[in-house]
């Protein structure tokens, strides 16, 4: 890559990321989104899966934190309320435990993080360390993830309730708001990041944050699936399904 | 300190920390304060006194990012708002801005800090790494110089359009919101440290760190009354008033 790409060849690349290694492409959500998973399995993914939704405001205020433009701070600052609530809403935190509470977990054991696999926590803060130690182009290009995800939410939502007896629209609560909010967000995220990289190497540093966090994602994934699938080794301390 | 001290106690020895070290005792305030500097001094106490300011927001993102507590998240974030603004009104950041606009600086000029005492920056930063790498209970503990801020204010408003001509109300819109605000939020902050603060070492780790943080605005005065009063050497670089 060493000529710069016009914003719709760069858009496409970046797209293409999503198409290779997005995590609706992984194993484990096939299983998840079409009813093949038991309820251990079910409880293993909401409860390790929390650790990431638990680090996402940290992780955006780890962005503001290092943002010396207060349009740029302002505008991001929106998720941390979409994620930890305001006066008029719950955030998203508190709407994953909802399906914590509807898959039998007491909140705290899901808040205490007690039995999750460590590889889910080091993939969250792995992420909020990008955030907080790369460029600030970077910091932004990482939650590009959201270009994909109305996409695996809306299957999500309709595989799980069709596909488990013990999921209801209440449980799955965290999902619609995200379907606004995310487009939303990535919207302005890929807009910036369009604007922002200026030189061929900045436009491969997006593209690499991307991949950078499509991994993060697929990790978390990898781990569940190791653990509570095939071989279904589940390591030391965590989660062990009943029955 | 051995023993624990009680709430009284504890709000009691803190209120005399601002009484003996926060910076409205400091000579250089009661110079801008009772119309004894001349506008260059003015001037640069105004774009000086913006670098702590644009770091303010930066600091309590800081704070939010390592906060695992989504209520405490939550409560810290009206600050954000605060400084940077919301649909509904303008932040501290761009009221500062209005009053290096009445003393005709560019806003280029001083957002850029290309004129600023490198003390002034070094302060500010060391503010935020405070926060940053402290414990949660000290960080927000560097913010209770709010207990002493209404009295300042007050003292500088008056002070200020009493004792300049090319001093208005609206260059001073910063202060006016700031006489709810910080009330608001030191009532929070002091609170907070109250219930947070378990044993006498974590109380006189409160203490201490409200006297780092009058430190932070005591050395940011120190380098203006070097600079622009006695002896009144301005370092290279740094903004010099005309005539």
């Amino acid at each position: 890559m060493t000529e710069m790409m016009s914003p719709a060849a760069f858009e496409a690349a970046l797209r293409a990321v999503g198409a290779e290694r997005y995590h609706d492409k992984h194993p484990f959500h096939r299983l998840l989104h079409t009813g093949k998973l038991n309820k251990g399995q079910v409880q293993a993914w909401a409860l390790n899966r929390y650790v990431y939704q638990a680090h996402i405001p940290i992780k955006d205020a780890a962005l503001i934190a290092r943002c010396p433009d207060p349009a740029l701070r302002r505008a991001w600052r929106s998720r941390l309320a979409d994620h930890d609530g305001d006066e008029n809403r719950i955030g998203g935190i508190a709407r994953w435990l909802k399906l914590t509470d509807a898959l039998g977990f007491e909140r705290g054991y899901v808040t205490s993080m007690a039995g999750i696999l460590p590889a889910s926590l080091f993939a969250a803060q792995s992420y909020v360390r990008f955030v907080a130690t790369r460029s600030l182009l970077e910091a932004v290009a990482s939650s590009l993830t959201e270009m994909f995800s109305p996409t695996i939410i809306a299957e999500r939502v309709e595989g799980m309730l069709a596909g488990y007896d013990f999921i209801d629209q209440e449980a799955l609560a965290y999902f619609k708001p995200r379907l606004t909010e995310a487009p939303q967000d990535s919207a302005f995220a890929l807009a910036y990041c369009i604007e922002n990289a200026r030189t061929p190497a900045e436009q491969m540093a997006v593209i690499d944050a991307l991949k950078f966090k499509c991994g993060v994602l697929w990790s978390m994934l990898d781990a569940l699936h190791f653990a509570y699938v095939a071989p279904g080794l589940v390591p030391p301390g965590a989660f062990v399904p009943q029955g």
